[in-house]
């Protein structure tokens, strides 16, 4: 396969060969300024230990704080600096980069880094950690440039261009009044296309968009990604500015949403990565296999009050886990709808209404599709391979076949109504639905299966 | 609950108000000038269709673009402007959009629209046209800046200016070299800083990344996203710029990855959403149960060989689903876990192995948990109340202990080897995966526990 990312590549190869053949700081600093930090730091994992010390001592903080800021696993090679510089190098990162960073580290490590940052990192950081996990505020940046809504446009660019020196996203800027309250917002480029003695008024969105601090981020991601914008204003209850969210900041927030969603569909508590201790992944899933070793064993015992159907006719054992099996994925599906439809969207009643007969519809459609295949082919099936009379052998898969259609269409109601239901009373469906559903479905699949085989082919035909 | 978008909310009452009220078409357009885009467009979609009549009136084809570019469903809206003003207003969109709202009409419908567009609007739609769908030239744009490297930093500053009219995706400046091939990237913030007499050259990032236009988009999203850039170049093979990246583009791209595999792990072909008919969601659903219902069979057939061990012992029949269950739980969890490690990182043969040991570690330690409070739980269950001795009861539930334990250590390295293994032959693990790994595990589950059954309660212990 051809190589679809040799710019990559090659940038780690060129960049490994400059640091290990450059002896001056100066000249070493100007030739990495030519890449990107997300380049030099591969390159930096791919260096020897030794290698690495040597190039800290080439390179200033803030230039190592850009470099740690695109490492995944920062941990190690923070630990490789002394702590002075160690503090020095996260007190130039944005507060929730450093915070991300100070997460990782154990606790009293974390403590002594903080006690040793720059005054304002340390006030940063700990504005941060004031807030709730959940709230916009604890994942939000002070990064950004904000000017006063009386300036002149010229005055506005010269403001601009002093701030950006500190701060660097600049494609919005943000202005308050005399209050600090948080006034509007200006596309940088339209500073920069209007003339001198255009009011800058004119180019200020006053009604722009905005998030509060304490808002929960799960309950206006979504809207925020709508936006489409470079960033986003944070403010406090009182309308002042107190941050922003970035881009690659919403980038980070949905892909953690939908990776934790995704997760949580599978039977995870969370997402793991491939570094996590073996212990750690173990907790993160037992908690769903004990809960569905109970619900399990509560199905096993609806099993057993049929096992005199199972004594009497010992081949309709043989398409218990068939018709199982295809109950839970239907379940699965519709469940997995419901919830990215929810995620989505904010239903109204009928909607929900709408959604809830589509799913019907669409069970007993791929129900009784699948129903008359089992019919057909089971039939065939135990008549050849299980020596039974062909009347016998269709009127086993005939129960199978209706079976299935029944447990798929209920089995899709379930799989809808139950999500609503969590989703209206604030319990996340992703993690509350899965187990239920799948107890109530094999519970439904087991009592029609072999209800049905009692009545029809024992009581009534006594096959 | 506190309404946490206090602001969005009211700014598409108040620009209902503003548009109902406002008869003036150029002060309609100041008024709406200091609103975000997407509240106009969530507000247009309030109006009734006369409403909007008369507001399509008075806003000029390049406003409607951009307010139609938030619609998410802009098909009916289109519909509703003459052919001419229709074309006018996707003529001013970026090629991406436009596309993306062409697709979503009839192919007669699209058809005239593109052959009513400006030259240089279709001759841009027809370029991304020309590329497969999973290429990331069919998703560029071609909004952005891009000068000619030899510009003094004045005169960069005066080409962005002009360009910034048409071209709003400013924070990266693209350098081309005298032969139109790319040549690196300024970020705005620098050429802001920069002093007049300062060189070009200083602030170019000349090992700027990229990504070729002919790239498949899935091989290399992720990498894209962690340069957390507002926008990556694309380049034509011979190394000339084609187009943009924007982060907005990146959001999507990454939200529709994993929107997929989400789907793909419930089953469903793809992505659905509220708005398709029923049978279009039926199609995407009904291959896989297809599938899954030939593969359930072939698992029918194999617990019809132990129709001997239920005959005697019908009381095994109770712990099938609770056996079969478990093994499906952990195999799912495995698939999870290893299709996103798989996504994210390109693993060495040492880290599959590893991920392949820690999996199985994970599933005997779980395995062994969970079996061993199956052992205790059931064997008073099935003493109290299906009246077995106490031996004979342990013994039964010993075997479902066992098998347990069994069935998840092999449903773990199932789940694991088998999305590697179709990762390495590139076929997507998240879409074959699934139905192989169930029906391979429900086997082993019913091998397990029916052998064990036979041979240790019947064949040994008689019971």
């Amino acid at each position: 396969m051809r190589n679809v990312f040799i710019s990559k590549k090659d940038y780690v190869k060129e960049l490994l060969k400059i640091i290990r053949s450059t002896k001056n700081a100066q000249k070493l600093q100007d030739l990495l300024s030519d890449y990107h930090e997300k380049d030099i730091a591969e390159a930096i994992t791919h260096l020897t230990k030794p290698e690495r010390n040597t190039l800290y001592h080439m390179l200033d903080p803030h230039m190592i704080a850009e470099i740690f800021s695109y490492i995944d696993d920062v941990e190690p090679y923070l630990e490789e600096l002394p702590l002075a510089q160690a503090a020095k190098v996260i007190s130039y990162m944005d507060a929730d980069d450093a915070l991300d960073i100070l997460d990782e580290l154990s606790e009293s490590k974390k403590n002594e880094l903080v006690n040793h940052l720059d005054i304002d990192a340390k006030k940063d950081v700990q504005k941060l950690l004031s807030y709730e996990e959940d709230e916009i505020g604890s994942c939000m940046t002070n990064n950004f440039i904000c000017i006063p809504n009386h300036l002149s446009v010229r005055e506005a660019m010269s403001e601009l261009i002093r701030q950006a020196g500190r701060h660097d996203n600049i494609s919005t800027i943000y202005v308050v009044d005399d209050d600090e309250k948080f006034a509007g917002a200006i596309d940088l480029k339209d500073l920069i296309i209007a003339r001198e003695n255009d009011s800058l008024e004119d180019i200020i969105s006053s009604s722009y968009p905005y998030v509060f601090e304490h808002d929960k981020i799960s309950d206006c991601m979504e809207k925020i990604a709508d936006y489409e914008e470079d960033s986003i204003p944070v403010l406090t209850p009182d309308g002042k500015l107190s941050g922003i969210l970035t881009s690659t900041d919403i980038v980070e927030l949905v892909e953690d949403a939908m990776g934790d969603d995704y997760a949580k569909l599978a039977g995870l508590t969370s997402e793991e990565d491939l570094k996590e201790p073996t212990l750690v992944s173990m907790k993160k899933r037992l908690p769903w296999l004990i809960v569905l070793l109970f619900l399990g064993i509560a199905v096993s015992s609806v099993v057993g009050m049929f096992e005199s159907v199972v004594a009497v006719l010992p081949i309709v054992i043989c398409f218990q886990s068939l018709v199982l099996d295809m109950a839970g994925n239907v379940g699965t599906q519709s469940l997995a709808v419901t919830i990215r439809v929810l995620m989505d969207e904010d239903l109204t009643a009928k909607k929900k209404v709408m959604l809830l007969f589509k799913e019907m519809k669409i069970g007993f459609l791929n129900g009784a599709s699948l129903g008359i295949m089992a019919l057909v082919i089971l039939g065939i099936y135990i008549h050849l391979c299980k020596n039974y009379v062909w009347t016998s052998a269709f009127l086993i898969s005939g129960c199978v076949g209706i079976s299935l259609v029944v447990a798929m269409v209920i089995s899709s109601l379930v799989g809808t109504i139950i999500p609503i239901l969590f989703h209206k009373i604030h319990i996340d469906p992703a993690v509350a639905s899965g187990p239920l559903i799948t107890t109530i479905n094999d519970l439904v699949a087991v009592i029609t299966y072999y209800g049905l085989s009692l009545i029809f082919l024992i009581e009534i035909f006594h096959i």
